[in-house]
């Protein structure tokens, strides 16, 4: 039976800065969520505030309203969103300290580490709770550097990356595994960010919180580990960030050290500037450029699939035809399109 | 005046898996160095056994040689190899618990902390020694997040990559600084390794060891660092790997992140494979595709320095004939040329 869990998101689950709790309330392998607090979203189901369909978890205003709402004892809050710097702010703070207080578990995404805090521990080890930095990570001397091993590697291994962070390349992934499993494949996920820890499923490694000389190995270590394990006819690959980004370009990791020689690449029509960098005019190239980078790292874009968020269904078909002229590739959504086509493209 | 240091190479200075030490040969800012243990060359001269210059250190077979002919006490030993996975083999680590044992302090730039070995620790304290694992780094809450400040930094940025790692990429940029100094021109180094660290010259941080998600931040910072601090004409940063290497892909990060909107690149004219991957048939590929892929990240390749190690000037001559007439940019050896043509083009 999966862990009961809670989900903090500090009056931020409408905004995408609760990234982490969306992709949980998506589904995970490895919680029963319960309950998510967040006071301006309180009174609520989940799913409604996410994308307008009910997943039956609610969204609660205290912790003791949720304790009263769970038929099972709580076992974990999960801090549910991204903050600048990765830092816990002050107020969050005080509400892990009334939650460490009941017993329950913390499990903390964010580079600032509550293993650090003297009050957290404390209160923790008082409490009989357990606090949980999941970007710690593995130690140093476990960790792996790159070895060439990638290259026994049989079946076809596949990147979803994007032109921008923060617009669905984790939940692209998800459902295009899902998808294949559907239609009898035998396929793999290896995630590379907390989020994708949290839901549990697959193999794989925290990309942003592994030391740089390490990324490499630890991210062919992921799909060998994948490939021996599950024995997959394909393994998907969800991707960081984006190659142009210049707040921390990723993708070549995958593609030469990865020996991803297919890429599936999620675009947000309507963002004109890299999320976040508004105010520094930072323009996201033309999507041709991306693919063309790709080429000469010596993959293949196969092909494009939209984060279709805030756009009407007549927008989509608009956006479909003209990057489908435009790039002569298959144009998806993958919240609502059958992806036969686009697996039997993974295949070859 | 400079701390005194001994280098520790244990039978491997006269092969390239000391480029630490050899970077240190060839010029130090922070340390005198008086002497290199390395039983294998005992008794040459440090700087003919790495390229036949006399540098007037001596090669001496025993630690008790090196604190009889150094004229000042010695301070630091610095551990001048690299080692497979960074870690410091048992051998090694004899000599280094004898060196403790002299009160003489380690200076440690390997992936294996010498700080989180007891046996190490207590011998260093009981010798009134220090262990400094320059890997470490800063602690996490000093490291920064890019953000955008880079383009405030009005002078150009120049980086000097390669088409592999171990091909002299520091030394490149080193000389090229120097030869800028010599024309009265205000230059600034960005370093990027623990040689450069080592070497004290400029601003800088240890790429590899950083963790991924401060590495664009880190980079920004010490660009700004440098720009703010020594009001250069001119930066030059450092490369590290190469931007196709499997084994470690880099390089996005000094043209998108750190805004090198110019590129030198190194190259070693006769290396077929990857260093250190021969035995996987890893081509490096052409070098046009390098300097397509910086064109796409939206730099340009200025000109192309090359490793002559183990190049007769004829062939030399006859490569600078081949790369000038297929890539129609300038071709130097830095070792060797007047470098006024290449930092006339570096100003544009």
């Amino acid at each position: 039976m999966k862990d009961t869990a809670i989900i903090l998101t500090s009056g931020l689950l409408a905004s995408n800065k609760a990234k982490t709790a969306h992709g949980l309330i998506r589904g995970t392998d490895r919680f029963d969520i319960v309950a998510i607090l967040d006071e301006e979203s309180a009174g609520k189901d989940a799913g409604v505030v996410l994308d307008g369909h009910s997943r039956n978890i609610p969204v609660v205003s205290s912790i003791a309203e949720a304790v009263a709402k769970s038929k099972r004892p709580i076992k974990y809050c999960i801090i549910g969103v991204a903050t600048p710097g990765g830092i816990i702010p002050e107020a969050m703070q005080d509400d892990l300290i009334q939650i460490l207080d009941t017993g329950i578990s913390i499990i903390n995404g964010l580079h600032h580490y509550l293993g650090d805090l003297p009050e957290f521990v404390e209160k923790a080890k008082s409490n009989n709770a357990e606090i949980i930095d999941i970007r710690k990570g593995k130690p140093k001397t476990e960790q792996q550097f790159w070895s060439g091993k990638i290259f026994d590697v049989q079946c076809p291994i596949i990147a979803i990356l994007g032109t921008d962070c923060a617009l669905g390349k984790r939940t692209t992934t998800r459902i295009i595994v899902e998808a294949a499993e559907k239609k009898g494949i035998n396929a793999s996920m290896v995630y590379t960010g907390q989020t994708g820890w949290l839901q549990g499923k697959g193999h794989g490694f925290i990309f942003d919180s592994t030391v740089n000389d390490f990324v490499s190995g630890e991210l062919e270590n992921a799909i060998v580990t994948a490939y021996e394990t599950d024995k997959p006819d394909m393994i998907f690959l969800e991707g960081q960030a984006s190659l142009l980004n210049p707040s921390g370009p990723c993708g070549s990791e995958y593609l030469v050290s990865g020996n991803a020689k297919k890429v599936i690449l999620q675009h947000a029509p309507q963002r004109t500037f890299y999320k976040g960098w508004e105010e520094f005019d930072l323009k996201i190239p033309p999507i041709q450029r991306t693919i063309d980078l790709i080429k000469l790292y010596g993959s293949e874009v196969i092909a494009i699939t939209l984060n279709t968020a805030g756009l009407t269904n007549q927008q989509i078909v608009r956006y479909k035809n003209k990057y489908g002229n435009e790039l002569r590739i298959p144009v998806l959504n993958p919240l609502q399109d059958d992806l036969s086509e686009l697996i039997e493209l993974c295949k070859k």
